[in-house]
């Protein structure tokens, strides 16, 4: 029997709240923060590691969360949601992403199948499509190859796999694996289809179409785009588009496409791109076998996320760290702050998983929570970042928890010597300085060049970002976010924040408005 | 004589704090909501509008602003900075970017040269060099004309012009005047050149470096990269780069380059993409004549930004309601979302010019300042974001100001109609929504499904995305942030805040180090 409730309530909370602070300038001088690096470590998938070092805990503080954790059962609400219980209580629904993966648990029969075998048979089903298509076997009418796979999907159709696709696109380049160059088009305005399809060569191109439902009006939207834009070059829209629905939608059987692969409700937008909403785009640009790996990646991180030793639990720990960070030190958002090109889009993605999930109001009853919830999250690569909005970071007013990514060695393997050292080491170089400069800040006599310190961040370091590190830290993230919504005792799986916006959107197009709606109406000439 | 003070120490800040707040949710309700969009609205430079119907305000609290901007001498502040007087302080220098496109007071005469004169000849330099690219009397050893520019640069040097770039890239393909592609190269992440570059022409590109001082690393590791590439190809770099620089820099007379345009000091970085950082790789891209009128419009928004009452003038009241915001309100950070694919990555530019501007802790004297400075900067286009983020924003705990912007028309010409409805029209039909959406709410039995409202937003309206409106925005976004800087009395015009990270980065890659960081660089194999 789990018990949930909200943060506020638990014993645990309370003696958290009453642990010293930690001074994290102090802790991070001297031998004494060497040993934290070395110490304040959690090894993760695909050779990766979350080290905390530079955030304001000892070992006070990281007791005190392991016992929020034992608490708020943390360990059997993730078994229950991979298990297959009803965890988006407010939608009633199941939360199988996991299961797109690997299996945790027993088998989850849903809907008269085994959900785990479906899908399985999904992937397999989009990989072989992707074959034939590499193979020339599915071509074009004049029998040339397919070369370019153009996306058409919005939020969790667009921003994860998109984000996966650039984390990749280098290091297939360089592996000889990029079987298709991918694009996405994601926005109702019509700038957007029209910028991809001025640059494609249509007659060579793959679309997949990707809406759950069916019915997502962006998205709907943009395939008649295409769809006029494929017939006005004299080419039959029906042999340049696959779908990814569930099975339900009225796009499943349509002889609109040249194939339908499905996904289901239990696995929310967010949390898709492991599922045929990822799997389809990337196995057409990547090759199925490169899909499995970084399926294989995440299914790993997945399985070390169940250990209940938050200590040894990166993503639980990560999750417990974020909320005392939120809750108890009060900051209010979080960079995330990847030292990798390649990762360009992977904090926007981030944004959607975390507020989507967590920005919520009332707990798992309605009930509103008397505190606060998911913080705001935004970021870019570094170094980048570095030459933007890091001085606000340092010497802002606020104190911005960060979220630091780095890899020791880069994708490409291209490089370049100046100044005694490669742009990977001056790349590295930095994210360790930066961890330091904002842990340890400087004292100067001009107090314009002070830097006062005591800016938390961690990072998670790995070797290279290969497929399967991909999915290990696109896995940490899901379960990070799963988690906290645990400790928050939100639901992370419904998103009733978007509905109204559509309601009147609908209102608007119908001139059924009145008031400043109309007003607005007007004045943008609708 | 002007004063400088701190905010909370001018009276009209205090009457400010004592004026009763508003009920956003009653306030926009009704026949008062309509009369209020129609009634607190700014027209802009370009045919824009500044709205602002939706922000928490009535005419006290307007009045209370007005007051403030006469206190805190906001006018006087802007006119001293355009004519020339030293207003950064820290680094003693004239701030005149404003210069780069028009001129609002007298000349400004520095380093023996009048100063406006300097920026158009450098503008014509670039013009002139554009046009003969164009031409074809500048062209490839082979003959050939350059049909690619890649910009080489990093932090204003890169997100600035990219923004602007990729706001004008459809809108010049649809006016048959996109002369030449343009890419980026900025992070020190080797796999960021490499990336660009498997996927242009090299023997038809041309490369514009740009670095102020000469010596950012980034940027001359990348133009190592860029040549060692060129040379592989059996190129010659120097017929292949011009460069963009101050006088007295390294880059300024060498034979490496085809030609090279100049800015000085006076030129924030990001305050720098109507200068030569801009024009060279914009005039390249889109011909002269574009970027002219691009100039045109950020001059007129400066002129508009002159005007003392803030009721008439978009910029002032943006920065005072901001500042209402942030320091009596209490809201930490700010949404800048565009209904517009165009502006990708103009709220990328806006989260530099803003946080880098703003996001200090000491006053201009470099005394504490005792209150909230810039909030975090965040934001990607909608509709996209709506898919995303926006769940936090209508339901989450936090409150965050919202900064739409939204065309009546779009870019491309192209569209397609659905459910009865344009594109374009869906596009903007949403805005609207989400404007009332966030403004007023919607109470429900479920708890899950209500929507609290009084989440305040204003939106800047116009009719197309053209250069001249493209300049107002940007204008108007960096005059919005100087009267905040002139408002919270910093100097909104240094960065010594990215310092510190560069001198230990140095420390890291000379290896000489102790305690963390050595214990950091071990643990990335520096």
């Amino acid at each position: 029997m789990i018990h949930w409730n909200d943060l506020t309530t638990l014993a645990s909370f309370d003696k958290l709240k009453a642990v010293g602070r930690v001074d994290l300038k102090q802790a991070m001088a001297g031998a004494e923060g060497a040993a934290r690096v070395a110490k304040y470590a959690v090894p993760m998938a695909a050779g990766l590691t979350y080290n905390y070092a530079a955030k304001a805990v000892d070992d006070d503080v990281l007791s005190a969360l392991c016992d929020l954790a034992k608490e708020a059962e943390l360990t059997a609400k993730y078994e229950a949601l991979y298990s297959g219980e009803v965890i988006n209580t407010g939608e009633k629904r199941r939360v199988l992403h996991q299961l797109t993966r690997g299996q945790l648990g027993a088998d989850v029969m849903a809907d008269g199948v085994n959900k785990r075998a479906f899908y399985v048979s999904q992937q397999e089903k989009a990989a072989d499509f992707a074959r034939k298509v590499h193979a020339g076997e599915i071509a074009n009418a004049d029998g040339e190859k397919f070369t370019t796979v153009v996306q058409i999907g919005i939020g969790g159709s667009d921003l994860g796999p998109r984000a996966m696709y650039l984390a990749l696109e280098n290091w297939a380049r360089q592996n000889d694996t990029l079987k298709m160059e991918a694009r996405f088009i994601s926005n109702v305005d019509p700038d957007d289809a029209a910028g991809v399809l001025k640059t494609i060569d249509l007659k060579r191109s793959l679309f997949v179409l990707v809406s759950k439902s069916g019915t997502t009006l962006e998205t709907l939207t943009n395939e008649s785009f295409v769809k006029d834009a494929l017939r006005n070059a004299g080419l039959d829209p029906a042999k340049h588009m696959v779908a990814v629905t569930s099975e339900t939608s009225p796009l499943a059987k349509s002889s609109d496409y040249l194939a339908a692969f499905f996904m289901d409700d239990y696995i929310g937008g967010r949390y898709s791109s492991t599922s045929c909403v990822g799997g389809a785009v990337l196995s057409l640009a990547f090759g199925p076998e490169v899909f499995a790996r970084f399926l294989a990646g995440a299914a790993e991180e997945d399985r070390l996320a169940t250990e209940p030793d938050p200590m040894k639990n990166a993503a639980m720990l990560d999750a417990l760290i974020g909320v005392y960070e939120r809750n108890v030190l009060g900051y209010p958002s979080t960079a995330v702050l990847p030292y990798s090109q390649a990762l360009s889009r992977f904090p926007a993605h981030l944004q959607q998983l975390d507020m989507e999930s967590n920005g919520k109001s009332v707990n798992r009853f309605g009930a509103p929570v008397g505190y606060p919830t998911g913080p705001v999250i935004f970021g870019e690569p570094g170094t980048n970042g570095q030459h933007s909005f890091y001085q606000l970071l340092h010497q802002g007013t606020d104190i911005v928890p960060l979220q630091f990514v780095g890899f020791r060695a880069n994708q490409a393997g291209m490089d370049v010597v100046i100044q005694g050292s490669t742009s990977q080491q001056k790349l590295c170089a930095n994210v360790a300085a930066q961890i330091m400069a904002f842990a340890c800040g400087k004292n100067d006599e001009d107090p314009n060049k002070s830097f006062a310190g005591g800016r938390p961040s961690s990072i998670i370091t790995g070797d290279r970002l290969t497929p399967e590190a991909l999915g290990a830290l696109l896995a940490h993230f899901e379960n990070k976010v799963m988690f906290q919504g645990f400790l928050w005792n939100v639901n992370s799986f419904d998103q009733e924040g978007v509905q109204l916006g559509k309601v009147l959107a609908k209102r608007v197009l119908a001139h059924e408005t009145d008031g400043a709606l109309k007003a607005y109406s007007k004045l943008l000439e609708i």
